[in-house]
């Protein structure tokens, strides 16, 4: 058998197995090493290739089909720095728990640290941001290579499947010459093991009855208990947190990438305006917690993290059926190693038997709320532009079944601020794992790829980052609607400590660009509207879109501090006042 | 002292240092992590800060302008995956041997692998890509801490400045509160060793006299030597090896950034067409070598490699004063670490002794030099816009003292195959380290930031994968001419074998874009040319420029591959005809 020929059969094996095993999407990214790979990929009948010539962009966009489909999904480039471009995505998929398949096309060891073009040291150029890597065999001829392959595929899927999801890297040594036999039209057919050639089995983490009966004993011996949930995307889990609030008669303090904000759950125990309410000190005071049970990863809200800290003798229980370690707080008691659905069952079943005492904890935390939201809702009086009336109008402005896909920085904080509960249907996602201004929108690209209608909310500085990444909305069709809170710089700085340090402010944190970016939307391909005012902002949301759509809304940093601070403290006054009166 | 203070005088000590070691320059992208360190730098009288929002263009643009001035420079970002976004770069500068230093901020310890936000694993996370790493401790007060931080800095410049030069990674954990205090007006005075902290030596690898003896008589006793010139960057060691040359008589295969086809040195010897002639096989099979000696990185001329390797018997002496092992053809005979100047001049020494015997290898590579070039000028006849003829137009059309920026992939080659020996004082500088398309833009800025006038030529892909690059040309008012070889897709790819596999070519290698770039251009403050005919191409180029300026010529792939070939094809034939009227 010809070099050709092994080549071509070893990468069809292994293709024709990853395709078995789930994996429907690859985005590639024109090179030569990779040649085999690409060829090979492009030829089987089921999967789809996307092309993206900007690595890190396609790194993104794979995690953004991921994220939209839940699927696994590969990406692959050549050798050289092409795959160093891929390390954002990877540390952003491997933080936020995303299935990616990276493949990189490498040199064979005979080129490699020889000073051969486009050969750096890949083994292990990822370090510990992917959860397995594989330097894989030259291919070769053969059933036991074959076999090989195969099993490597399995594994590659399974593992970044595996609870916690995350990233695998597979480096492929290709040697010359580099094009694959095409003409065999049953190269992906397999002459043993025709299904999957092996299954791995989805296991999950539990605890035994004992240690539930011991977490079920420990919740109902303390009183004002609350439900911290941080960011997650899984809707029966969502509904059973929300059963499990009402089975212990928590306040549910939901992140605005919990998916508790909106939807069609029962939500008289879901509190929004925390972000607000911790800030008042009375509120802080008043509110302390005995116990407290965190899903998800941490909360975006600094309030929350500062809240918990004021009180570090309270019992903090955190599930994660990951097995990670997400506490920066530092303050968890119990880490719970244990599938988030089946916790909320078994505590369910559990809590029937306790008598709930009612102390009123939940009732304050409600009482607050709407007092806090009665204030925060003002914000929709503000007829000049302004960023948080943006985020306040989402719930009502957005059709049914829409996905937020929402930018770090501002937006995913005035997002906690001001995305009020509503029983729309909605999906809000972020790049929540390493909170990373880049990438941002070709993530959100690859969710709208297969999920529509898609809201992507930026600022000006995270639009900039990623801007190559709108040319896939071009080559593929892909609509998307863009709003871009431009404020001509970094916004965020200006609530930080170094604002009041005008020397080097507007050099090293105000960073204003000062571009007009409907240049760019246009050679993009996509329509491009800057409006001027709320009836604008409403029109141009509405308008149907099968493309690009970039919605611009320019507003002032130092404006847009002063209204968040206003707000904040028409909150804490009337916060204050509440408690007062009721004492 | 307060946790400001320490933070402050740890930092400054640190800055100060640096300064004091020959840093000038840093370019730094806004982040909240990074803030006592930015502050303080903005606040060094004599350290230019350069902010980029773009972490991978910023790591480029300070390779770009290290490479302009051979300095070593500076790079700064927060925590998270805008460290990731400097990977791509950090390796070009370990494999292109340029002194980067690399800071990246990072949480402190306890708050590091607990889901924090912006906190990913940055210890050694560019790998065997810096040639040294370092977790630095935490700020904290006192005389040792001073010192140490002080040692630091001087370690890093000196080991990113010892040959081979290179990228070092210091990580930096700094805590809460970030402000640092810039009251003090002598926080950069140092209490002790008010100078430098301690010096390095510089010093270089050499191998004593009776190896130089030896190899002096290796050389003598081979006819028909070659040297062979890849990139590198140094005047003092072009005239040497000139000098060598003609000591030896032998003839000097030198790449086009090798500094050696332009400028005032001697260029008798000085061979321009190999590339093309090597495409001969009777030129092969005529100019068959005994001994050759290399100098710098390995050419980029595929024909030149495969000529080596068909002799694989032939004495070939790799001289490198970086201790590299820059030989992908394997066929390296006598592996020499010794500084390069010196190599030459003993060998200059040691070749008055030869009794050089003229053997007609030197005036035959002479001739069919010649002859090549006669061919490849008539590309100068071709009235179409045609990617060849740009490159041959560039010693004429430039002015002296001009850089020439060329990207990777086809420019490269065609810059081989097409730019012959002139007179002009001229520097050409490519990203040759891992041969990558993305960052070009911002590396040719960064030279351009002290070097002008500057000529950047690429080609669409490549312009396209750093787009954002283009900002700081805008920011910074840096002039910059970008000649821009459009022909929509990876025209390279047209030369490789996948082109006679239509079925997927279009889709995975031809990968056009069709966008307009001139909305780009208009975006970040630049003049766009689209050139119709040559006339306009010599007259844009002509125009004076105080700052972006992009000139435009759209090509085919498809004739630009007959283009090549033909003339290729002539080149062969004429060189046949001419070794055969010789026998």
């Amino acid at each position: 058998m010809s070099h050709q020929q092994a080549l071509t059969k070893y990468i069809a094996a292994f293709i024709s197995e990853l395709v078995k095993n789930g994996v429907e999407d690859v985005v590639v990214s024109p090179g030569s090493r990779s040649t085999p790979m690409a060829m090979v990929m492009a030829e089987h009948p089921d999967l789809q290739v996307h092309i993206h010539v900007d690595e890190r962009s396609a790194a993104f966009f794979a995690l953004g089909i991921a994220k939209g489909t839940k699927r696994p999904v590969a990406i692959l480039c050549t050798s050289g720095t092409a795959a160093a471009n891929y390390y954002p995505a990877i540390i952003e998929a491997f933080y936020s728990r995303v299935p990616l398949l990276v493949f990189t096309a490498d040199r064979p060891h005979e080129l490699r640290d020889i000073g051969a073009p486009q050969a750096i040291d890949q083994i292990q150029m990822y370090g510990k941001h992917v959860k397995w890597f594989a330097e894989m065999a030259p291919p070769e001829n053969g059933p036991s290579m074959i076999n090989y392959v195969r099993t490597a595929a399995v594994r590659a899927v399974a593992t970044a499947k595996r609870n916690p999801e995350g990233p695998v890297h597979m480096n492929f040594p290709f040697r010359e010459p580099l094009i694959p036999d095409l003409n065999d039209p049953e190269i992906f057919l397999s002459s043993s093991r025709e299904q999957k050639y092996m299954t791995v089995s989805p296991s999950i983490l539990t605890v035994d009855d004992a240690q539930f009966d011991t977490i079920a004993q420990t919740v109902s011996t303390h009183n004002k208990g609350m439900i911290i949930c941080g960011p997650m995307d899984d809707a029966d889990l969502s509904h059973k947190i929300v059963e499990l609030g009402k089975a212990l008669q928590f306040p549910i303090i939901a992140d605005p990438l919990s998916q508790l904000r909106s939807g069609c759950h029962e939500q008289s125990q879901i509190i929004d305006a925390y972000d607000a309410i911790l800030k008042s000190e009375t509120a802080k005071v008043e509110l302390q917690p005995e116990l407290i049970i965190r899903f998800g990863a941490m909360p975006v809200s600094k309030p929350l993290l500062l809240f918990m800290k004021q009180y570090p003798e309270t019992r903090q229980l955190i599930v994660d059926g990951g097995g990670g370690f997400r506490d920066p707080s530092l303050l968890s008691t119990d880490m719970i190693y244990c599938d988030e659905k089946q916790f909320c069952e078994e505590l369910i079943l559990r809590a029937n038997t306790f008598a709930i005492k009612e102390n009123g904890y939940l009732t304050l935390w409600q009482d607050v709320n709407e007092v806090a939201k009665k204030e925060m809702v003002k914000v929709l009086e503000i007829e000049q532009l302004n960023e948080g009336k943006i985020f306040a109008q989402l719930g009502q402005l957005l059709p049914e079944e829409s996905t937020i896909f929402v930018g770090n920085s501002m937006p995913i904080r005035d997002l906690d601020s001001f995305y009020f509960i509503n029983n729309k249907s909605m999906r809000i996602l972020g790049n929540r794992g390493a909170n990373g201004i880049d990438g941002t929108i070709s993530t959100a690209l690859g969710v709208a790829m297969y999920t529509q209608p898609l809201y992507l909310i930026v600022g000006d500085l995270t639009f900039f980052h990623d801007l190559n990444g709108l040319i896939v909305s071009k080559l593929y069709h892909i609509p998307i609607t863009i709003i871009v809170i431009n404020n001509n710089g970094g916004g965020i700085f200006s609530f930080l400590p170094q604002s009041e340090h005008p020397k080097h402010f507007e050099l090293l944190f105000g960073t204003p660009l000062n571009i007009d970016f409907s240049h760019s939307v246009t050679m993009f391909g996509g329509d491009y509207i800057k409006v001027e005012d709320w009836q604008q902002f409403s029109e141009a949301i509405a308008t149907e879109t099968s493309h690009l759509k970039v919605i611009e809304v320019m507003t002032n940093r130092e404006n847009n501090v002063k209204e968040h601070r206003n707000l904040w403290e028409s909150v804490s006054r009337e916060i204050d006042k509440r408690i007062k009166d009721e004492e």
